[in-house]
């Protein structure tokens, strides 16, 4: 039922972390199911140069968010801010309808880091 | 949020995979957050010898059945068809309330692998 990028992602997750003098740390969580994501960004001159996130929500919220963060590493503020679970669910080659709202939580995840890093500067 | 147990059986699971020659398969589907878990039983004598199990759920579905099955393994049949959710959550310390619709998983996965090796059987 899951594609093989997504089996990928979720048995070897991409920036699985914490950033300890992070620039940005964003929170959120699923009502559905009651997971929490939280993710991590470090910015340099408007570039997302590290970025790393934690959660104990499913596979498909791990492969997602793991997919998401290779997606903004690299990428201006303004790019990342951009990015929608759409176009991370299509660079995973989808996901079964059921788990969809899973993948809402990486997108909230990196908007809160970034509104976080907004609000410090 | 979450107790030291669960934390333990989160990062290191017990029992997980698969076993190919099981007596018993079963494999369950979470209503409320679309995940799914599959249980395998191997049984000699009435006795559970052998139990494996393989989710895309979250980390209270992947603690609860990593404890689930060290709480059944050893065990006889009838004892293991005793096990509550609420057995395993106790085992575990507890769980937050919004992460209790998880534990269910693994009880209905235990049930239908029992259920599944009478039918065989
Ligand atoms: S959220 Fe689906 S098993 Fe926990």
């Amino acid at each position: 039922a899951y594609s093989e990028k997504v089996m990928d992602h979720f048995a070897n997750p991409r920036n699985v972390g914490e950033i300890p003098d992070a620039d940005g740390i964003g929170e959120v969580g699923n009502s559905k199911c009651g997971d929490i994501m939280k993710m991590y960004i470090k910015v340099k001159d408007n570039t997302i140069v590290d970025v790393k996130f934690k959660t104990f929500g499913c596979g498909a919220a791990i492969a997602t968010s793991s997919m998401a963060t290779e997606l903004i590493k690299g990428k201006s503020i303004d790019e990342a801010l951009k990015l929608t679970n759409k176009a991370v669910m299509e660079a995973l080659d989808g996901l079964p309808p059921v788990k969809v709202h899973c993948s809402v939580l990486a997108e909230q995840a990196i908007k809160a880091a970034l509104a976080d890093y907004y609000k410090r500067n």
